[in-house]
Parts: structure tokens; C-alpha cells; sequence
């Protein structure tokens, strides 16, 4: 079962709001690269392990932080759409540049159908599709889908950090870069272990996007989710929390989950999203 | 963020394992009135929040819930398509009357896909889709669409109830009956809140399924999932965790959240399912 | 069965052609808040209702209703796609700001696809699906999902309204806000029937539009399209057709139905579209 | 705008239900070469033409139509799911074989989603998707893709007839066979106004049918479904309303629509399908 | 089973790279109307053959030749996606006018997912779907729907035509309109011999593009991609290699498939879309 | 572009056909590990290919061969639907066996929308997705997809091979299940020369299936399906074509691609299935 923390896993923060990158980001939340999918397949593969059980903790550790990652980009989305000010809001909407960039080059949903909210959808606004999901039943096949989608994942946030000059935006994507990083290697340790020899020169994919952009301390961290302070996933057997990582370029160490980000805090609804008065209200009165 | 616990939220039992019945389980994890919907729902309405903070709060809290339902059914998946007893594993699968189920009326990717694991799909193995997610930015919306999903879980879980004659698979269903019997009224209760007079007559729904058969002591307790001890949601003005309940059948209290279940067992993988070797041997030998 | 006029229900015009505004159009057609749900949803509900024949026939007369309103929102889409002048055809069209438009911000597949025609798909050109139909057979649950509908469908409506100031547009839009106003009260009516108590304070959602701004002749008023002129729905007791409305706003009245509309004329096919010479030829002619 | 009947178009009866012809049916009803996709797609043509308006008529009228063709069609799936008698209903319903036809070889939606109601699904429960209507903006690939939807739909329906030795279900057929007979030939006849010169012997697809097992009074005449007593769409330049028809099988009449069928009349909710208990009471006292 | 050449069946130049028609090249990809549907779909249709051998020939014929096609219309895509100049590459992409026309108004996933690639989506970056398939086992009803395909397909890429002024990619669709020409025709001369009398004057659909500006020498050729140098499949009973064609316009041939085109060459991986750092280095050395 | 032959590549024969074995096929055609999805995953990989020009050649080649494997599996489904012997057709179907199981625990769109045909959908009727093509511009990325597909595809075939007892079809996946071996290295070659180091223990997958039960005269040859006789893509700095196997196990070779199936014959249509009549008469006085 699962517990939440309401502060972020990472600081989610954006300088300058910019819708079109909203739409970007939405395909690395339900784009087949992004991470609905990987938090839902290692859960799958979780529930559904019949093998050693020390994958199936691993997998769960993990399946919990994705899920942390898609409420991270969630928070992201929401930011790149605020910015109408109070003052725009007694004039029509299409005057707007944030709405009409959203109309224009964005995502018109964000505003029609979320009220300056995320979607479960891709970049084009598709839908997340659940046959996504790989969870065979084999380690080997599931371990190497695992690192296909952190690797097509680690390219499109590279490419999401390369379209962004929002320093907030590259600091988050510094951070889910390196987890990308930091998942390749724990997913490829299992299949070394499987009987896999020696695994290296590749990694990480894409292995043109400079390391000392990303934030290296969490480049070779493996990130324990349990709730049990008693019980680290870590141990001798484990190849995937100590000694040099698959790419030798670090140690692979375990880190108890805990938020590096804050609670997150929004902009209230804008007038022309026409959320309920109250609800508008209290926003505006709240703390 | 999240974490996770190893153990259940619920105990998840199958005495008597149903292909058929783990393809109708299906409808409530992938279908649309199941419960990845609900859980990815709750979530984004919660990330995508623009309005009084204890709504984001609560809707974290209960989304967060949901996660530990997609894990149960997962689970009772995997549990109803166990049975190849160890006597067929050197004859044909086609002999095997379990595998014929599974191929016949069963989901036949539930061995095909899964090698006897769940799907992130509904009963007819179509996948689930984002498409269903509703995040407004509309509170009442929102609402109205948080007891719609939960009236037609309710609605589905009874159904399930009677397709079964499982003692256990009755006992999980029982529980999840009554989760939904209180997510109806929590979300009732921000309308109310939100000046909705006095709802009433028409919970829970289906009102035709005997109370007396869900797991009542859950039926009007709202489940905190939050990971700080200091911060329990309820409060002097929050109306589902204190207070008669809203179709004045019980009183609403509040429960941190706490594992019921244990940490599942699954069988090891059957021959024909084709897993690892490693994989097969390490888990006959575990534990 | 059905018949058709040809004239629509309300009338629907256009003085400032806006693809984009066209594409934002089309979440109402084929989007999850729009239409062809709606009017698919109630008319199986309706063909599915094994309980109280009159829930049955007013579901009927709603369904109906609602395909004159995917009818006046296809139309809208049309002639907000026109506006290439015919000096433009033998110039290139990628130099029409129209074209520009559509490639640009709006919907390629409404030039490419449709010939400047609607289409069955939502804002970001996703077709309409089918498992958005909610007919669960049991009455409560559909009615919850009927009033999300209109809730989610409503929000959509006064969103769109915000994003265009051509008068005609407008205007059309206050009529479809109106209607959903009576459809969210016509659906919680039947719930008040079946033992809901007092339900008032969020209506109409959202209650931040002003409703000033609905054509509020019909705000109250049903809808009988049953074609049997000695068939009104209405009767002694059937909450929808008389009394107060819910929202105590107003009194419910029955209306016959009828066009307010006239019979569409759209602007004949642009050469660039290569529709068939006969057609092409004809249409210039025509009356 | 539209209107509705109470009736049926033709009438619609179930001798000995069968929920695994139920499933079958449902390809007629939500599959590609089914009747929402028709309807859509005649409306949508209609909506969207450009062209000479008679086409536009010709395309409402048959677009009105196809709608009584679903409400036809749920109606005989609904049928087909009913017969657990009221003998059955105290004990579990794993042990009636209506259910248990519905679970191992019919739709598990049928029950589980709908209460033993029709779904906007295909055969194997694939949701209707709008991308199957077809509105090109050029009359001759439009009248290709009719004729190809009603060649299609019409090699459908005369499997479903072999499928079921149910005599009611048969007659049912034998209309919807006739009445695609007549609209492939329409739409062939619009091809024919626009330049084709003489189509005849493939015609009606498929050809292997015997023309005696259709509903043969309603095999060349066009329904017209105006509202309006005044506005024959036949006139002197109609080629399908009079004259050979174009397989020289027949003569082109019109038709005021008129229901040949009754107001269907469903069995009430069974319990295990947990419709609300007024639903249910009141089900059981109606007229 | 299959061989391919690397060489293209035709010219594929883009002199003006432009990502809003890379997008709109993509309906023609992967839309309803587009290649890898009629690819798919003769092929589907010649696998599944029961009927006279010489139809399952062709239908493999043509359906190999329309691979070539998605392969035209891939290659087109890439190329227009081009032109980020070297001098670009350490600049920030968000200031690179084709990665700003991508993000606005093209298809953002062609960088994101593709790295400038084409995708198997349409238009709108909505997926292909096996749905629109049709391969009925009646042969009548399959010509129909091929001939729509290719009617639709023709509309499609003569409005491409229409949108683009750049030399070679008119150059590539006047090729690719002249096989549609040719393929409506010979499913066409199909339904001729199953027994359809004369059908000319509505062919070529559209017939509203100038002939002139189709590639003519291909217009009435049947391309035979059988590998087999002996096997012509011409001969005295195939209506579609020899005689008048359809539309009176021309004279059918057969010819030999080869090819017209060259080995395409696209430019390297752009940095910003991190590529393999090996994968770069090679790419930039090659030949 | 691209050629074919009338012959398999492998031979397909089905001894004792069986409607359901057809649908469990059907995952391997339309399904997410299917052949389907390889064919055009690798071809658009080609295709969108920016890197070194001998990986292009590879992908070309492996990419065309996949499409044979869709026309082997195609054809086995067909074969698997035969049965219906001709002194049945004269009876009703629902008394044919055969027809029984297709509508019961089969694919029943085998037979409605198929007539006893293949479909581009999984074994859930659910339609082949372009959403899972991934070709992402980074070849270590593609790669590990390719594997994952390999991967993922040869487990399917393995439970395949266990789910039936014709000796026919085992003999037709021992050939997938080697081609499948070999792919799953070559795509690792790939990567080795990228930099990765060693890889060996885990290949094939599953490790699980005995060797000796593949067709091992293909399990480690590259096929060459390039037209061009004089240019082989072996060449001495092609990992895949020479040496010693990744898995240790083998010595890879390059073949040209040829036949080694025959052209097939399907039984003609079954007349409930209602093909067109002069389609049945020449189906039977053919050859």
C-alpha cells in the first residue's frame, strides 16, 4: 500500500511561464516516454512478480518515486500556464497572450477542458494508453523494457531541458535526467545478475548530454520508498545500491525517499476558467 | 511524493482460482469505472488544484488510497490464474484446464502477455485510456465526476460480488464495497460544503446491495494516507472526518493508514510461461 | 425512431470566421465534455432502461435534443472555417491567412480531412470514443454521470464563451449554456425522485457565469421531442416539466420542440479542397 | 434538429435470448462497419456539405434513419441478455447459465458495465472510435466510402443471419438487410448523377444472399425522414426516389418514415445487476 | 515475403525545409486516408484470400508498392525537418526558427519523440489504428472500401499539393497522385469483372486537379513488385494491364517495379537532439 | 522500396485447425510484441536513420523480413479458421463446431468482419496501435527497443508453442522463435560496438525454451532481404553477419533472403460467410 508526502520529491519552480513548453512537458507525463507509464509498469511488474522477491521490492521502491516524478511535471504544467494577471481579467481571454499562445502553439485542453490544469495525455494531447504497460513475466524481457523506456525517457527530458531557457525548468530536468541515469543502471544490474557480463560503454543514454549538467547526487542513488525505517532495500546481494556503478563513472549508494521540493502552491483560478465562486473565493482568502 | 508499504492495505484470498472471474476483476483495474481511473483522477485534481488547500489535501489522501486498490486487484489477478499444479508442468499447457479457461473465456493475454499476470487493461483487455481522467479546474465538476466514478465502482464491485462464490474474493470485495460507500459521501460532502443542501436518500449506491455485507468498519472512515504523524487532515471544518455521516447510517471518523493485508505470495512461474531460468530456480528456492 | 427538420434549433452564425477558434470548437463535438457523448450517452441509457418508463422517455427526449446541438456545433465549425475569398483560388493557399491558420493553430485535418468541414474528434483532433458512454443499469450511478456531463459540458461551453467576442458565436453559446443549466437540474431531479433531499446552493455549475449571460428562455424549460403532438412528457408527476426549479432560479415549463434556427448555408467549396467539379459547379449555381 | 418516436422503426423481437449472439450483435452496433458509424457519417456529411443541397437532404434523411438502426439494434442485444428467471434470483448467479455465457463466452461487460444492456462497443467490447467517420468534402470519395459502409455493414448483417436460427432475430435482419440494399444503391445513384455511367451487377454486396430472405417491401425504398409533411425530398431530379433501381431488381419508391415496430418493452433489472431499489419496485409495478 | 532496395520507387527533394508540412505530410503517413493504411489493408486482403488467385496477386502487387509509399512520405518528413544549421547548434534550440515552427505549429513530438523523424501518427499525432483495416472476405465489399481509400488518399494529397510551394515536394506528390489515379482504377476494373457494367466520369477522384499536373507516365501503370522476372502478372484476362482505362483517359501497361528514386541521405542528427555521441561521430565521417 | 514473392518465406500448415489457436495468433500479428509492430518499428527506424549509413542497411533488411513473418502468421490464422467442411454449408452455422468456438471462446470478428479472415488487432480484438513504432533519433534507445521487442516477441512465441499440439504450427514458430534468437543479438551487436561491453548470459530470451526446439539453421543468420545481388550488407565491420554469436552458442552468417515456404492455398469461402457469388464459383474451378 502507499502513503504521500505533500511536499515535492524536487523544487518545481518556473521563472517565466510559457505554455508552449506546457505542452512539451505533457510527454513526459502520458507520452509512451513518460512517466505514467514507468510508475504503472514497475507497479505492474511489482504485483505481478512470481520471481525472486528482492526484484519485486525493488520495483515497488521505484514504481513509488515515478509517481512522484508525474506530480512534479503536473505541478510544472500548471505553472507554465499561469500568468494572466488580475488586471487581464475583466477583458476577453482572446487578448491574453498566455491563452492565446495556449490556443495557438499549445495545448487548447489545458484551458477548455482542465482549467489551467495537467492532462494524462501526451504533447499532441493522446491520450495515455494503458497497453503500454509491459509486465511479461519474464525478467529478462521486463528488464529490458524498463531500460528502453528510461532510455527513449532520459532522451526526451534532455531534449525538454535543450528547448527551455526557464532556469527553474532546467534545474527540475537536471534532477529527472539523473534519475534517468541513476534507473538505466538499476534495471541493467538485475540483468547482470541474470547472467548478463559487462555492461558499460553506452550508458547513459543518450550519452551525449554533458553529466555535470544533471544534479549528480542523485545520478547513482537508489531511492528507497518503503515507509519501514527498518528496512532498507540495500544489502550484500544487491547490486544496484553499492559499489561502482554499471557505467564506472560513480558508486551506486541507497537513499531513504525524503522531499527535496516544497509543498507546492498555485496561482488561484482565473475568472474565465469559471471555477465555482467559492471556490475562487477561498482561494483568494486562503492562508 | 509517495511511499509504499510491502504489506497489503486489505488481505487479498483466493481459495478457489477463476480465470474468468480474473478477467471480469479486469473491468475494476483497467476498465473506466476502475481503479486506476480513480486513483490517476483524484491525483491530478489534487496536482492540477488551484483552490482551498484541504481539497488538494484530501484529494491526495484518497488518491493515494486508490493505489493500494489497483495493488489488491492486481494481486487477486495474479491469485485466480494460479493453479497449474505442479503435476501438469511436464505435460501440454493445452491439457491444463486452467490454461483452457484462460484461453476460452478468460483474458488470453493474461498467459500470453503476463505469464499468468494482470493487465493494465479492463475485461475485454482493452487498455486503459487517459482519455477518462477528469480534472476541471471546476470544483463542483470534479466533484460530481468523483461520485460518479465511485457510484459506478460501487455498482461494478457489487456485480463482481455476486459473479463469485470465493469466500476470500468476497471478503476483498466487501472492503472495497465499503471504501466506496465513503469515497461517495466524502465527495458529496465538498458539495455540500460548497452549498449543496442535504443529499440524502439515494446513498449509497447501488442502495440494493445489503450494507450489512461490506466490511462496515470501513464504511464511513476516512483513510489518511498521509506520512506525517502531526498532520492528521481532520479538523473542526472538515465534514467527512467527524460528524454523521451523510445518508445517516453512521458517523465519519478518521483512520491513519495501515496495512489490513499481508505482503503478497505469489506462485512461482509455470514452465510453459517461459520466464528466466535464474529467475524460475531463485524463486523455488526463496525464502 | 427519428425524424429531422432542417432547420436547427437555435441559429448559428458566424460574422468573423476563426479556425482556431473552430478547433476549440470541436472539444464540444468530440471531446469528452461534448456532445455526441451526451446525446449517445442518454439515447442508450434510454434504449437500456429496464426501470420507470418515464425516466425512459425523458432521456429520449434529451438524446434527441442533444444531436440538434452536435448539429448547430458542426455548423458552427464550418463557417468559422470559411473566408477564403475567391480571389484567393488560384493563388497558392499556403498564402491564405485562413490556411496559415489552420495549419498553424487550428486543426490541419479540417482542410486536409474534411474540406473544411467538421469533424468527430475533440480540440486536439483525438476521435470521439466510445467508452465514454456511461449506461451502467443502475439508475442513480447514470444520473450522477449524466449531471457530470452536463457539468463538464457547461464549464466547456462558458470557457468557450470567454475565448471568442464574435457576437454570433456568443449568442449561440448562451443558448447551449442555457440548456445545460436545464439538464443538470432534469438529471438531479430524477435523483430528488429516488430520495435525494435538497439540492440547490452549486447549481448551475458553474455557478461563476452569470446568468445573465444564457438565453435564459430556456434555462428552465424541457425539451419534449417526442414528434406525437398528444405525447407531452409533462404530467403530475414528472418534477422536470413544472414547480420551482432546483436552483429555486426559476419554474420548469415544457416546451414542444421547435426550430429557432433556419436551415444552414454554407459557403460553396474552396478550389484548393478539390471537391468533385459537379459539385463545385452546382453548388454556385444552387437556387 | 430532431425528433423522436416512442416506436420502433420495425419491430424487434427475441424468441429464446442468447447472450453470445448479444456480443455478435454489437459489432452491427459499435464496430466499423456498424450503425453509429453510419449515422455519424451521414450526418456529419450532411452537416459539413458544401455542394448541391439536395444531397445534403438525401444525406439527413438517411443519416435520421440509421439512429432507429442502434435503438433497433441495443434493443435486440438487451433482449438477448434477458432470461434469468425469477426463480434464479436468490440463488448466486455464477450458477445461471445465462450468466455464465455472458461471463466465459459473451461480452462480461454486458453484465458487469451495463446491467445486461448494450454498449457502444464492437464485438470483442473495442470502444466506437470517431475516426471512422469519413466527411472528405468531396462528394464522390464521400459516396465511396457510403457505398463501401453499407457493403460492409450489409455482409454483416447477413453473417449475423446465419448465425441465429432465432426467428425474431431473423425478421429483424431481414430489414436491416433490405434496407442496405436500398442505400448502397442510393448512394451509387448520386455517383451515377455525378458522371458514373452504369452500375449494376455487383449490386446488392453481397450478392450471394437470396434477395428472398430480405424484408423485400422495404428493399428500394428511400425513408424519408423530414418533419415535414410538405417537403417530399422526391422530385423530378431524384434519381433514387424513382424508377429502376440501379440493380434493375426493383423500382425506386419514397417513403414518409413511419415505425413499423412497437415501443419496446424491457424486462426489469435482475437483482444481482444492483439497480437502485426504487429502480427496481418500481420496475416490477409499472403500468 | 518481401525484399526491399535501398534506392526510393521516387524522387523525394525538399528545397525548403518547412515543419508544418512535415505535420501535414503525416496524415498522409499515418491518417485514415494515408500509406501504411492502404498498405496494410491490400495486404491484409491478399493473406486472407480465398477467392480467384489473380486478385491475391495483385492485392500484393500493390500492396508492396505502398510500402514505398510510407517510405516516399518518411523520408519527405525527415527532410522537411531539416535545416537547423551547424551555426545553430550552440544556441539554445528554443531561438532556432524550425524548432520554434515545430513546437508552434508543427508536430512537437517530431523532435521530441523522433529527434526529427517521422512518426506512425497522423496529422494531429493521433496513432495509426489497425481499426481502419478492412479486409472482409467479400471481394465486392473490399474493392469499394480500396477504392475509397485511394478516392480519399487522392483528395488528401492533392490538397498537400495545394499547400506547399516548394518544387520537389510537388514534384513527389505529382507522383504519388498519378498511382492513386491508377490504383482507383484498377480495384475499380475488379468490380467490373465481378459484373459492375461502365464506370467512368467521376474518375479520378478528385476530378477537379488538372491531370497536367499529375505524372503521367504513371498514371495508367500497373506497377508488378513480383520478384520473379517470369511472372508478369499481365496477361489476356487482367482488364487492368492492357486496354482503355477506366476513365476513358489512357491506355493501361504494366511495367516492372524499379525504382525512379535515389538512396536518400538525410542530414546528421542535429546536437540538441542527443543522439549517440558514436552515432554523431560516425554520421558526420560517413562516405 | 520494395518487392515480394508469392511464396513464404517459411512454410505454414496447419493440421487440425482450431479457432481459438487463431486468436492466441493474433497477439502475434496485432499485438504490442507483434510482427506488426516490429516490421514498422524497424522500417520507420531506417527510414528517420541520421547515423551511420550500415546501421540504415540493417534495419531496411530486418525490417523487410518482419513483413514476410506478418504474411506467415496471417496466413496460419487463416488456415486455423478452416473447417467448415462443404456438407456442413447447407445447415445452419451455429451447429458447426468450428463456428462455435470462434464465436464462443475465438475471435468472433474472424468470422463477421473477417469472413474466416486475419485481423490487424491482438488477441483481444483490440486494434494494432501506431503509438508503440518508437524510433527516437538515438540508436542505443532504438536498440534497446528492438531488444525489448525481440525480447518480449520470442516469449510470446515460446507460450505459443506450448498452447498447441499441431505439428504443423510448431514447426512454424520454431522458425519464429530462431529468427527471434537471431534478431535479439543482432540489435545487441549493434550496441556492443557502441561501446557496450560484453553481453552474453541472458540471450537468448527466454533462456527457459530449449534450443533444440528451434529451427537452429536460422538462429544465427542474418537475412539479407537487399534485391541487389552484388550487394550483400555483410561486410568485415558487420558484427552480425561473422564470428562467433553474442551468446556464445553459434557462428553468425549472412543468407540472401529466399523461400523456403510455398505460395498458399486457402479452401474457398464458406457460403454463410457471403463472399460475392461469382468470388465462391471461380474460388472453386481455380487451378
Amino acid at each position: 500500500m502507499f502513503y504521500h508526502d505533500k511536499k515535492l520529491q524536487y523544487k518545481v519552480r518556473v521563472d517565466k511561464p510559457d505554455p508552449q513548453f506546457a505542452r512539451a512537458l505533457q510527454q513526459a507525463i502520458g507520452g509512451i516516454e513518460g512517466e505514467i507509464r514507468v510508475c504503472l509498469q514497475y507497479l505492474f511488474q511489482a504485483w505481478n512478480a512470481r520471481g525472486p522477491q528482492r526484484y519485486r521490492d525493488m520495483l515497488l521502491d521505484t514504481g513509488t518515486e515515478e509517481m512522484a516524478h508525474i506530480e512534479m511535471l503536473a505541478t510544472a504544467v500548471c505553472l507554465n500556464l499561469e500568468g494572466a494577471s488580475s488586471s487581464v481579467i475583466d477583458t476577453i481571454v482572446g487578448n491574453d497572450p498566455i491563452m492565446e499562445k495556449i490556443v495557438g502553439g499549445g495545448d487548447p485542453r489545458h484551458f477548455l477542458s482542465g482549467g489551467l490544469g495537467a492532462l494524462a495525455s501526451d504533447a499532441n494531447g493522446v491520450p495515455f494508453n494503458g497497453s503500454w504497460i509491459v509486465s511479461s513475466g519474464n525478467l529478462a524481457s521486463d528488464m529490458f523494457s524498463n531500460v528502453t523506456a528510461e532510455a527513449t525517457g532520459r532522451v526526451l527530458a534532455t531534449r525538454l531541458y535543450e528547448l527551455t531557457d526557464d532556469a527553474g525548468m532546467k534545474d527540475m530536468l537536471s534532477f529527472l535526467i539523473a534519475r534517468d541515469t541513476m534507473h538505466q543502471q538499476q534495471w541493467l544490474a538485475v540483468l547482470e545478475e541474470l547472467g548478463h557480463g559487462d555492461i558499460r560503454g553506452v550508458l547513459p543514454v543518450p550519452n551525449s548530454f554533458p553529466q555535470s549538467q544533471e544534479a549528480q547526487e542523485f545520478s547513482y542513488a537508489f531511492v528507497n520508498t518503503n515507509i519501514d525505517p527498518q528496512e532498507p532495500s540495500a544489502g550484500q546481494d544487491r547490486r544496484w545500491t553499492q559499489g561502482p556503478s554499471l557505467d564506472g563513472r560513480g558508486t551506486f549508494q541507497e537513499q531513504k525517499a525524503r522531499p527535496f521540493g516544497d509543498t507546492p502552491r498555485l496561482a488561484p483560478p482565473i475568472p474565465p476558467g469559471h471555477a465555482q465562486v467559492e471556490q475562487m473565493e477561498q482561494a483568494n482568502q486562503q492562508e
